[in-house]
């Protein structure tokens, strides 16, 4: 079976926002994760879609779904987040195998909240290639120059710009594959490995790359916020 | 002596203008390489500022500094650009050499014509560290997580993101340095090494960071124009 995870489980700091996490603000009249969920509602081959949304926001996520999504209410399922992304990514696991048991087959679309411009095309080809792969992660080549710096205070070296990409979301696997590597992993790798490919590869599974793009943008700023209005209002 | 040297050699194919490189595109009324300039303007330790123009455009340039900065127009030379940016630079450190002499002491404060939100901190403390360690780049910590792929395929390594950021400009030199340095590149190397920095860096000479920031954005697509003149419009 074929899940879709959106993963909101921060209250968004970066947002200079007292009161509404990002991922509830408004774009053209409807909350930014909402538009997130019309989204995947526009792929046909999801069973279920889990939402991963901090304790104190639950209530509220409820309700949205209630208005903006009422016919779809039944498959969209919210889950509490945990104290960080993959914890969230975990507690949606979890509820997935109580809801529809353990199998080899179940492949889990993870995508931000806040990344509502993200295509259809991408998810199709996140899910082709979880399913062929066992791990997909969608990427774009690296705009700007990337150095290294181990200091903090001089370049170490300027990285070859042809070989790096910058990471997107969606990033999807086999439910199955990521349990078993995040199974091998140390409390310290845990902690370090906070992007869910990393957990694939530093036990060398293989992530295919979908390619994502430049309006794919995860929305964390007051001036993300602004370019994404323009965006939506140009039809994007 | 200190001088500024704005990089505008391109012609801007990515904004999908057929008309006016992006340099040119108004932003509030002015055009972006004069908002850009006025920022050189408020640094007073200036001994001149050059501008690598395209040569198709250098007539228009030298209008818009007649219409905009007229009682400037002494201290801002305007130099035909080349094939590519560091051509560009390489003409105008030919001749700033032709009108001041060679000399140990002449340093060159390096910055892309597009990015009109450099702050005075920025260019002062790229003059600072240019006279005190030769080189100065101006980065910020990378906002995204970077993969390697070495295939485009699938990925190689998730990069460290705490060691990794992102090249904007200012980008400053002690000109004897870098002329030097240069000098010491094959053919090859000099078509590799588009980052001015990468000269130093492939050579040892240590370049000295400067902190940049998130609003100093680089004007190249149809978005990043929305997004500057709502943070124009704001102040910024």
């Amino acid at each position: 079976m074929i899940f879709g995870a959106i993963l909101a489980g921060g209250t968004g700091q970066r947002m200079k926002n007292d009161s509404l996490p990002k991922q509830f603000l408004e774009l053209c009249g409807k909350p930014i994760i909402i538009h997130t969920l019309e989204k995947f509602w526009t792929c046909t081959r999801f069973d279920a879609v889990y939402l991963g949304i901090h304790k104190d926001w639950i209530d509220y996520m409820l309700d949205l779904i209630r208005r903006f999504l009422p016919d779809q209410k039944d498959q969209i399922i919210v889950v509490c987040g945990g104290e960080d992304r993959n914890s969230t990514l975990f507690n949606v696991i979890d509820r997935v195998e109580k809801d529809h048991g353990v199998s080899e087959e179940h492949i889990i679309v993870t995508h931000d909240a806040v990344r509502p411009f993200v295509t259809l095309r991408m998810i199709e080809e996140n899910i082709d290639a979880a399913v062929k792969y066992g791990a997909a992660d969608t990427v774009i080549p690296a705009v700007d120059t990337i150095i290294c710096s181990n200091d903090g205070k001089t370049i170490a070296s300027v990285l070859d710009r042809r070989q790096l990409y910058q990471v997107q979301t969606p990033q999807s696997f086999q439910i199955s594959l990521l349990k078993n590597l995040y199974g091998t992993l140390s409390e310290e790798e845990r902690g370090l490995l906070t992007d869910a490919c990393s957990i694939c590869t530093v036990r060398n599974q293989p992530v295919h790359l979908v390619e994502g793009s430049d309006t794919n943008i995860k929305i964390t700023t007051p001036g993300d916020l602004k370019i994404a209005q323009a965006m939506m209002e140009a039809g994007a």
